[in-house]
């Protein structure tokens, strides 16, 4: 092992957070309700800065380095001690360093220290480039669930062959297997990558669907399910089985439209489908727009995870907007981690240390008493999953 | 009476606000600029979590509380010493003795700790369940005006059975008593919750108006103003005869469109109507968007109403975002609150302490003189509203 | 000259600055990469008040001032000891000095206060009231380079007679000159005031620029680039030439769309236009997402100048929300400022002073280093300007 432990989350402000609290936060083994695997083999440095760039599809430019940026500094602060180096050492040394280990060491000191007791991973990304989710919890010691990929499940049919007419059929069958193997705890749709928010999102009749498999089937190439009839049909057929659903929103990638990824847009859905969990993903810069749907919906929950990581040290004003309108019991942990295992890790670091200052400062002008915010940390760091995914 | 009283209200923040601007928070006589009723009878358990979750049209579900929100972090450690009882009672406690008061006492109570001298009362929503605004001023020990809401004017002329042909005039008629009636000081628009703000605002034409009303009173039920047309005239009837308007803007319950309720929609109305005062009420997550139009309008005015209750604890952040770019002659105090008692207080004890906090940073920085917070307080608190609705 | 001097830029909030931070802004000498000249004339005191208002076309109404509002505030705050008045003296002890100096004693005080080594200046825009860019830096005692503004160059070349068929060759030969010129660094366009930025962004076919130019020659008046095709065809040209590009970008008078003004609008031609340096300029409200676009594209730069100035106070949160997920090589400085020259150096100091108190904050509880302040000072105020410009 790389010989090295975890800074206590709390290093710098631990005036600023009332002891139990703080405890509580060190100690509190959490479900990752949306995260990926790691890097299976060793990456290069470009391919490193690469992937903690979330927006970008280029390499980093020779004139800058992914290090002078939010979440450069806390892989710098957080990670180094992990392996072994001073906090804040800089991005040459981290890199050197981390080349001396090898990639399921790496990930194992990384995924132990996130502290996450069971991981709920989307499998349905990268997927040969990255741990399965089994071996993800191997390394960290924990449990996993697996979430379905909608659009995958899809394209792996008419890929495999499926005809038009059968597309329907197998689909439902598809989503009855996921429904039925306790492994599986709910599905995924990447609408966002796919059409945007902005599309009519009643149920679609049987022969629209068929009709639309049979020109994307047609299309060279592999099939790339981004017809808004296809997205809404695996939507309303994994709410039909009672499924969960997460929905990517907001902050991504920039082959989306980021201002059509606004989950407003989603009101029509979320007026009209059955009532199974719908899990807002990542959603900034439109958290508050979620936590208010969360607030409007029995059924809405949401995430922050993913921009945790990138805003770095701004994180806690983050978490500090996602406590605004949404009830406590609408809103869950994530890392939505993949690829390098510091981001496993700084998920959770950065969260915790987070929730401590904002409920810790609660708690310091008696806006909540310390076992209402102890609570609070429960709820959206363990049991609110644990209610929406039954496990 | 309940036999309790307020916690001081900066409690546990002190030493952050300078002692001057403290007391003249703690004793401001505030106008209430957008206020309704509260219940006149007893409720139980599931009517009240339901009346403290704005967004929801459903019952709190089985699994959670409201008492899990930073809103009902807020009435218990504000509104539970009113009653008697510890600040941050819990949930169960709370509303046990809550139970033992009468809606009288209980109201009488928590409006008198408000320390509102005139409550700026909208007397057109759910009026059979609430007191109207004599009573509420009665039961406050303050004085008390009157919004008449547009649509619901339009509707009751319909209604009571006014032919199309006779319909603008006799929204004429109606809108010049409102002008003279001394009670009445400015009029509301609901167009958020029938249209959206991205209709044309161009002034109707009036045989337009009178085919819309017909097709409207055709329709089978009670009338409901939900014509663009119809609406747009309601606005522009209002501004001819120089009557103050109130926008419901942003936060509201899901039946809205929060997308479409974003106050830049109104650019086209702002850019071309009579100057009249217009109030962009609420506004979360806009109100970045309102204080940059109260700033570019000279009759454009905001306030945070509403949102800072729901928003809890961290109104702080909220009153800080905004007093950004509006001039302080633009920014109006309100609370929007509707029913339960523990809103008309909760919206005035958390807009002082906020200003404090705020404020008090400003000064103890040097950003101002405490003469300046103490002059900017009394602006949005009291002489604004005074400006803006000539009481 | 007027016998005062700048207030320590961190007056009131030395306790949270490391000193080695505070002492490195309180000297460096920053690139305004965005600005204007300063009035060239005495003004009158409705001429000051309509200055320090920028949403607004209208004067300020008599019943209030701009000296109530949070740019009022920094003006008396910071400004007044430059003019020998004590910090925050009262705006009418603030006019009557401020008509006893001369524009140039004036000017060159606010503008020397700054620490500008070089200004970038903007000087498309009212010409004949404000100083040239030469003189700019003449009174300041600094450098100056020079921004074309893309839709004047266009006007400029109508107005004066360029035949609709010469006009694509005669626009190139503009842009040409621009680029050899070794005083003009870069060029900007208003698209945001002309159109928004939901245009068909592709680049336009010669015979079609062509029709539009001779379209608008017809028109009497001046001719005024309105037209998306002309727009996005100097857009195109200025990229094609390899000079860097300025986008004014949200905040601004309400002659624009604000909400027409998001910078995710932009994406389509992002993605797809050469990859020239674009400077997305002050961005407030969208500020967040201008800092996703900087991270998502390599060539993506922005600044949140303008909105400094007017938050006032409150321009620390705006600079940390600016500190999110961009990478510290792609955000810039800029003030912004137009008339008065009290903006020049306001916008200077308040960002040294929101810099000082995030990244103290960052270096007090070990986000980073303080030689990693200092270096993502540097960047930000002075060589990411250098690298975009080639200065």
């Amino acid at each position: 092992m790389p010989g090295g432990e975890l800074q206590d989350v709390f290093a710098g402000v631990n005036d600023r957070v009332p002891e139990g609290l703080a405890e509580h936060l060190r100690s509190v083994a959490l479900i990752d309700h949306h995260v990926h695997g790691t890097f299976n083999q060793v990456i290069d440095r470009a391919a490193f800065e690469f992937s903690i760039n979330e927006g970008s599809n280029d390499p980093v430019p020779s004139w800058m380095t992914q290090f002078d940026s939010p979440l450069g500094l806390s892989i710098r602060r957080w990670c180094a001690p992990l392996l072994g180096l001073p906090a804040l050492a800089d991005g040459e040394q981290y890199w050197k360093r981390r080349c001396e280990i090898g990639p399921d060491e790496l990930a194992s000191t990384m995924l132990r220290a996130a502290g996450v007791s069971r991981w709920i991973v989307d499998t349905g990304f990268k997927g040969d480039q990255i741990t399965p989710h089994g071996r993800l919890a191997e390394l960290a010691g924990g449990q996993s669930s697996e979430i379905v990929r909608l659009e995958r499940v899809a394209e792996d049919l008419i890929e495999g062959g499926t005809a038009a007419d059968d597309f329907p059929a197998a689909m439902r069958a598809a989503l009855a297997r996921a429904a039925d193997d306790p492994a599986v705890v709910g599905t995924k749709t990447i609408v966002a990558y796919r059409t945007g928010f902005d599309i009519d999102w009643s149920r679609p009749e049987e022969a629209d669907v068929v009709a639309r498999v049979r020109e994307l089937a047609a299309r060279a190439g592999a099939p790339r399910i981004d017809d808004p009839v296809l997205i809404a049909f695996g939507v309303h057929e994994a709410a039909a089985h009672g499924l969960p659903i997460q929905f990517h929103v907001g902050f991504g990638d920039r082959d989306l439209d980021l201002h059509r990824c606004d989950p407003l847009l989603l009101l029509p859905l979320l007026r009209t489908m059955p009532p199974v969990p719908v899990l807002l993903l990542h959603c900034y810069p439109f958290h508050r727009q979620s936590g208010y749907l969360a607030q409007a919906f029995d059924h809405v929950n949401f995430d922050v995870g993913l921009a945790i990581n990138y805003l770095g040290a701004r994180s806690t004003g983050l978490v500090a907007e996602s406590l605004e309108t949404a009830p406590f019991a609408k809103q869950l942990y994530s890392s939505d981690a993949f690829g390098p295992p510091e981001l496993h890790v700084l998920g959770s670091v950065l969260w915790r240390r987070a929730m401590g200052l904002v409920l810790g400062e609660w708690v310091r002008t008696g806006e909540c008493a310390e076992a209402d915010a102890i609570r609070i940390v429960d709820m959206i760091g363990v049991t609110n999953a644990q209610r929406v995914y039954g496990v």
